[in-house]
């Protein structure tokens, strides 16, 4: 009955599993054992090309190396203002670029359009010394307002950061929810788009803590893995991070779980959409759902034990809901529910 | 039949089976679930007074967090030369700092002696501005040559540190294995002793991946949040890191299992001790043995599958050879034997 | 005929002189000699109060190490989107922070309101680990549209980052300026009104390149000194940069030169308001007009040979001119005439 | 009568001339006026080749942008242990480069032999994750010993350095010290030898506050424009710091005065060397003596009013004088007068 994140959500069973065998014997460390070189080409492999891989356990670890790996210190990363990276990584990027400067760019149900994109870079003083000179794009998809961008979507804004000499990188948290909805396959939704490094997101989607930064254009590998010994984020027992990763690929899991978790957030949309004074604030189209409510509605859900989030602040009545690959239909069900009969 | 590094080993049952029972539906994320706040008391009761703890995934992150607490980016950090924080980190505390200089006091068995860190101390420029300033001594114990600290050896020179105004840390990788040989209370071997700030590890002694920042000067421990997570090292499924932890604590675990593995450190290095030709560098304290062979020995444990460290490079014949928890004595008596058979 | 900028200006005649006279025979380094340590009493005279300064020659310098002195590296620093500090440093703030983040808070002709500055402060999630914390204002005064802040403004400021536990800083690059026209003492224009940290520039006002960090209150200055020889801003001939501003205050020079600045502006405003198709973007209080201007009337001064800046991009037709304290009244009544002709 | 530093030395009069010149009207600032336009040519002239170059006011930050251009983050400075860059900065290359480790060289005179060096690059892990990556070395010439390297001797250590993949950067604070000892090209003690970068001091030797960033290999100065902004060094009004190069460079300047100071350091070494117990440290190669005196002899000298450095500390009988343009020849001889007649 917890809709507060999708970071509550355990993890899946295959991934416990896979870290019970990895767990026999000795194992070379670093990303030295099999499991580890494995999963690097099993990555490939999805994507459909070569690339280079580097397994980390958290999102703000993958998307501050990915953004370091892109933008020297006095250059600076052009995002959503809503971006995770922007506001909820306690300056994670500022620290691992070396002081590097976030740009926000305003846009519609967290997306960036690229002609605001183009406007924006067009006025950043490139090659003015007395400026910070733009170095990357990130995007986010699914998109912190539980939008997804198509893989056109991406490719205009990709042609846009190509034409002003920037990176493209891809927050992807949540690229399995978006995937999940697009129903293209990886490689459309990021290379083919002109992504050159993605954070491929297995921790809020039934991994326990694994995300890969997949780095397409090789040329911004080359520091990486100094990057991340040095900010203490190669695990010496690495197989523990392949393994969680190697599980979360086998047979199409990541896609199967998001798709769950999609269709839970459609679900409860829909649901609450139908009732009086309700106004969905985002088209839903991964699995977040932000909609406002009546107080009487809400307060019902708290009351009967669901969490979710007051998105504006407490006593305010926009709620964010997300849904996991481990929610249950009878808890979305069980939340319209009692939502719809505090209004009746 | 691995003793090239205590990183190579699994994780104890006993860890693993808490990461599954820690699997149990939802959680509140980022630390603020019970488990994780129940690991807190856990460790200050360990210690035998409050104290501020934060846990990562990594030895490095541990390191570099404990420092950065204690040291301005224009401080320096005093350590044995051979500290895993000045050569094993790439530069992972100066990153952390934000540009701090690590200044190598040498001492021999990779212990500094109280009189050279004063002297050091004494001939640093405190207060002038043309010198980066003194900030913080770093000791390894167990050392990287496998020796300890005892109480004593630690209070004189936490005397030398708090007469120059400087804080002391203890890079505790191998706390365990440190204790495991003193005998002593946790308490005796650090704040009892005049420590500040221990990297508690439990990684290389049965854990996955989990590190305890334990800070008993709580002054120091203000920023630490922070600057976790503005390095990524602030798990949202924080419960998988505090149930290992736990799970390592719980009815002495961690000491179980770590005078296990200085058990077979010293057979190792007595077997050993007595071939001909054989010369042991350090004292064997704790779970290490630093000993020279004849490269007959060497070669001939190499070619029967034994795994261990030609310290000073390939084709030298200085070994390094680590036991960890799951050591099996077989192994033990049989890279014994096989390295006497061939000096027979 | 330049009215580019501030920064095309001489040394007045007295700074030169003050060079000179400095220059006769041997004098300690680095800040030990007679003439620099007058200048501190002098600044400490000249501002009723006991304070700590740091000579350094750049205005970039002498904000980026007083912002620094302020906010940790997981902080964030509050000004006006147009602020120097966030436009044309090139990241110096986030460099001397080591990855600060700057948060713009908008308000008419360059100045901050206290309401909104109250608003922004109140969201950005004080004591929350995911987002960087609050920890310094900086407002610039006279500020980059030409305005000043008056003592009410900013002790308004001031209280509302008082009660929201965060700095207050002034970039006083134009701080003659704005005394010129305030006409109160500079001690009623900062710490009497909250101010903790100022820029005093000299570089833009008669000066070569000299500004001073005046740190009101003392627990800001204590890193200060090795922040400014860390970042290479400590001279060792001294003498030089305090002979600047040594005769920069001797007198009152430094608000002569600034009132003809500001009379010179104030002059060339009224003479182009009155031109037909003109319009005032801001209020002229300094030593600078914003101006819409006919093209026809700058083009016509353009071609005279008069230098100007298109504040919006080439083609434009908003300019702004700046006045110095070397800029001739014979040149403004010119300017003036000249785009008046051209629109006859 | 001063021998304490040649930082103590007023500027010569014809860079005041140029001064008072270059104060002349209006002038683009940033560098964007003729005068600094002018000095580039000059400078390139003066080592026979295409370069690029970069005006800034103290050594220290010529030396940390240098180095800075030269070495990522996780990278390493290999120097003396001498080194003013790693002894006399206060941190200021682990600032400059986000925090590089230096690593010392030792060698006799302060100069490191070339195969010393090469034992070290050898040794440190170059491609290894767990290491910070060497990625320049550093000489300083003339040495803090006031030792040359020869154009041979630099040779050789740009040979080892290239070997390894590492640039080669001069600290030339003394450069021309050095060079009217050598008597060879500019361009044979540096590019020709294998520098790729030089800081090339005019502040101890005449000037007010100059030094050049001189890069020889051009891909290194790429990212230099944008570092000198970011750290505050890029000077408005720098006609300034261009006139005093000019002036210096202008008719050989900067040579005559080194040499001046050159022979002053040797008339010195060799009147106190014949008196009875004395003993040269160093061969005296440029302008400084270190030489250990009986106490007698210091403490007259010290009665008499001469300035000079107790090297070792208050009590220590060895001096450290330093001969500047500016020096005496009847100081130097009075020194050595007053210092015999306390023997006699």
């Amino acid at each position: 009955m917890n809709f507060a994140s999708d970071n509550t959500a355990p993890m899946h069973p295959r991934v416990l599993a896979a870290l019970e065998r990895a767990n026999a014997g000795a194992a070379m460390p670093y990303g030295n054992d099999p499991l580890a070189l494995g999963v690097e080409r099993k990555i490939a492999d999805l994507f459909g090309r070569d690339c280079a891989v580097f397994l980390v356990s958290t999102g703000t670890a993958a998307n501050a190396l990915a953004l370091a790996a892109c933008c020297p210190p006095w250059g600076s990363v052009y995002c959503h203002p809503e971006a995770h990276v922007d506001d909820d990584e306690c300056g994670a990027p500022e620290f691992y670029t070396g002081g590097a400067k976030l740009v926000g760019v305003e846009g519609a149900h967290g997306r960036i359009a690229a002609a605001d994109l183009d406007a924006a870079l067009a006025g950043a003083g490139k090659g003015v010394v007395h400026h910070v000179q733009p170095a990357v794009v990130s995007l986010t998809n699914a998109s912190e307002a539980g939008t997804v961008y198509t893989p056109a979507h991406t490719g205009a804004l990709a042609e846009v950061a190509k034409r002003h000499g920037v990176r493209l990188h891809v927050d992807g948290a949540r690229f399995a929810n978006a995937l999940g909805t697009l129903g293209c396959t990886p490689a459309a939704a990021t290379w083919q788009a002109g992504v050159d490094i993605l954070s491929f997101g297995g921790t809020k989607n039934g991994c326990m803590a694994v995300e890969a930064i997949v780095v397409f254009d090789k040329a911004l590998a080359e520091t990486l893995a100094f990057r991340r010994k040095r900010a203490g984020h190669l695990f010496s027992k690495m197989r523990f991070l392949a393994a969680q990763m190697d599980a979360y690929l086998e047979g199409g899991l990541w896609l199967d779980l998001a798709r769950h978790a999609n269709d839970a957030a459609r679900r409860l949309a829909e649901g609450l959409g139908r009732l009086k004074g309700a106004a969905l604030v985002h088209p839903v189209e991964a699995n977040e759902v932000f909609i406002d409510l009546p107080e009487a509605a809400i307060a019902a859900t708290e009351k009967a034990g669901y969490r979710s989030y007051r998105w504006l602040g407490p006593g305010t009545q926009r709620l964010r809901l997300v849904c996991a690959w481990s929610t249950r239909m009878e808890d979305v069900d069980g939340f319209v529910q009692t939502a719809a009969a505090a209004l009746a």
